[in-house]
């Protein structure tokens, strides 16, 4: 175990007695002397003190249990009656460090306040930041993009994490070992390594320990630190993406490579079950932007979220940028969806779809206009914040009396009955991908304005509804 | 890196010159005569031979493009203008290896052909092992329980591994250090170490590496392995649980502790997303079976599905024996969902629900009925598989009719909306658990037979639907 971490160039010491105070001091010392991380291995005995239970594995799960607790208080020469007996050196020590915290506090302050004093502006900003707030303005920093345009979402990304860098020096973070390929650079951040303070973090090939140190340093406060890796890279650091969620810490992820999208790579790369598997954990939410503007959009949501963690999901390959974003990202994306295009006319169908697949879903409902249905278009980059919206917002978006709905994400279909409904239908992507070009892909897989006309005419009829199969591959090489 | 397995026990190597053929074959030879495990370092060029875009990222994630192709050919002395341009050596090694192969497996079958015939029973029972069937009247050794009793479903799960493990000597498995909690011991069967063939695997607190290792005794044939851990461990294992699904592996997944109702080691430790993030990988069935005999009837069905990875969710809290299990387990489960509990005349209500909740599904049920509301019970251990039966199935269990519906699990409630429908409503546990003993929790976060009689009559006045917000503590110390 300590080898392991000298060949990681840590500091390791070991203690073989728990119960020597003195070691355990010297060691820290030594700690702390040492620039390195360091790592203390302590033997001690598991249960110490309880005469029939130290040692063994019955300490460890379940409670000693009354009797054992009497005993384990006389072992210890405390009155075994007693409940919550605390021995009186026990408490002078206690008292001891707690006053020694109280002058230390106190230090703390009057420093703060003298530097408040000398330096306003400075100690606004310290405040500023630590408290978690943002300075005035700040939105006006995102990139907004024209009709007519078109950017992968994930060098949206990079440009709102630069424009973002340079009116939040609170912002950092780096890759997992992918930063050519996440676009994550705070241009002008400077590196941060063991002898410069930059803000870009090259993490390595270590996903879980990125989204921990990220963890770290959202509990330190006055930071806003992100990370990145490929989408399904994602499953690496759950673990510590779920602790941030527990705590309520608002670190940010940015998981670029977003789907099928991402064509050669294939299956092991390309995200499918991901998104609802990230939507599934309690307090996460999970972004993925349909367009230009929504991405941008969503990173404001993600640092104005101080206590929470955002998931952000880019793609690889270009997204045109829709009419409706432009005037409608900015507040649509804050509240998990909002109505991207307007039916002409009362709606008679509803299209809600997110990420790559809206503007298919826009091409679709042009088709089915000209077809004479009027059709809206629902982007719901974030379902589970759309779920939070008061009942008016909700109805004004989707409206209950309005059942005729298609939702098509080329992920799982697990979650959207929610928002297509007993009567509506989903197109989704129900296994896994293939390495092809990405167009070819959707295609294949029946991501096509077409497709989904064919199915919203079969919703309009009646005679389709609940999830439609997603097609076998014609290669005959797909994975069951 | 070498240095972390030399730390682990490997043998390590390391040869400077990819290019260097010669020291590639030694370093071989080293590691096969080594009896540890062994790791080669062999450096590389990346985009070796490629003029322009050898030792540079350029020649990672892009094609290198037909110029460069060209320049790449010209390089080798192949002709650039040729595709697929096999030189002569090459094809002739290539020809040799073939034929080398070849006799091999001649020799192989042979030696087979002669084992048959000098041990017919001995190379019947090979055959059988090797092409993942299972022996007449294997399902005759899962345990049975009787209305009256109650179990741990762990503990079910413990009575049916030593069961299956004394009738499928090719069954084989353990736990990653929690084999005391997961009840994992193939009774009789021995340990699996560097010196001992038997069939119980210590696996150390290393949970991909456990699921790796099953995938690696599934690519090889002739063997059921199985793997266990906690189930909120399981986010350490999604990336092989993955690789299994991607590659139609037929590895058995046992988490214990599987909701709230491990009870005191509190939200670190109670799974909430995880139900829905084990559905949403495509291929994986994830089961959480409702009593004791469901739990038995859920290992039949991994241990005859042999082409795809089951996960299993066994709790650690008895559950008690439901009178429509005795019959109905057995081909229920198989089928994803049944009717646990039939209506007393024309249903007006459907129950459904899975694992811990299930009895209390059935309490209410009662209730209800004793009010006049004739309540059906679907128990749906695995509403995947219940998604793959034929209409006809499906609609004996869940009439599309009969929408008054209310699901009931204490994970998220993300995927029940295609259950419980756009009418129904979701009984979840939409937040991070307590640390308190099981029956409280059950009770604070309101999955009891009281409330879902009040919501299902809710349902049944019109004036309840979608998913009813899970309840705070009353203590105040819940996470958000």
């Amino acid at each position: 175990m300590l080898k392991r971490f000298d060949a990681y160039g840590w500091h390791t010491a070991r203690v073989e007695d728990g119960n020597d105070i003195e070691a355990i001091d010297r060691a820290i010392d030594w700690a702390i002397a040492d620039e390195r991380p360091s790592l203390i291995a302590v033997r001690t005995v598991i249960g110490f003190g309880s005469p029939n239970k130290a040692g063994s594995q019955k300490s460890h799960g379940a409670p000693l249990g009354p009797d054992e607790v009497k005993l384990t208080k006389a072992a210890y020469g405390v009155d075994p009656e007693a409940t919550f007996a605390v021995p009186a050196d026990v408490a002078a020590l206690y008292k001891e460090r707690s006053d020694h915290g109280a002058t230390l506090v106190a230090e703390h302050t009057k420093k703060l306040l003298a530097y408040a004093t000398a330096f306003p502006a400075e100690a606004a900003e310290l405040q500023r930041r630590m408290a978690g707030t943002l300075p005035a303005g700040w939105e006006s920093a995102l990139p907004k993009y024209e009709l007519g345009g078109d950017a992968p979402t994930r060098n949206v990304s990079q440009s709102s994490i630069s424009a973002l860098g340079a009116v939040l020096p609170e912002l950092i973070g780096g890759s997992a070992d992918l930063s050519e390929s996440n676009l994550t650079d705070i241009h002008g951040g400077g590196k941060f390594t063991a002898t410069e303070s930059g803000r870009n973090i090259s993490y390595g090939v270590r996903e879980h320990a990125m989204a921990a140190i990220a963890n770290g340093i959202s509990y330190h406060g006055g930071l806003i630190p992100f990370v990145a890796t490929f989408l399904t890279f994602s499953d690496y650091l759950r673990g510590a993406l779920r602790l941030a969620a527990l705590a309520n810490l608002g670190s940010i992820f940015v998981f670029t490579h977003d789907s099928i999208g991402l064509g050669e790579d294939g299956p092991t790369h390309q995200p499918v079950e991901h998104y609802a598997a990230l939507r599934a954990i309690p307090n996460v939410r999970f972004f993925r932007p349909g367009d230009p503007n929504e991405a941008a959009a969503a990173w404001g949501v993600a640092v104005e979220r101080r206590h929470a963690p955002t998931v952000l999901a880019f793609t690889r390959q270009k997204l045109p940028v829709l009419s409706g974003s432009i005037t409608g990202a900015a507040a649509g994306v804050r509240r998990g969806a909002y109505v991207l295009r307007e039916a002409t006319g009362a709606a008679k169908m509803i299209l809600i779809s997110t990420g790559s697949e809206l503007h298919l879903a826009v091409a679709a409902a042009e088709q089915l206009e000209a077809a004479g249905t009027p059709t809206r278009v629902v982007s719901m980059p974030c379902p589970e914040l759309f779920g939070e919206q008061d009942a008016a917002y909700r109805e004004s978006v989707l409206p209950a009396a309005l059942r005729a709905r298609v939702a098509i994400e080329a992920g799982v279909s697990l979650g959207w009955d929610r928002w297509s409904g007993t009567d509506g239908a989903i197109i989704a992507m129900d296994r896994f991908g293939a390495s092809a070009p990405a167009p070819t892909l959707f295609k294949e897989f029946g991501f096509t304005p077409e497709r989904i006309v064919e199915i919203a005419k079969g919703v309009l009829a009646g005679s389709v509804h609940g999830v439609v199969p997603t097609p076998h591959l014609h290669d005959g090489h797909q994975v069951r």
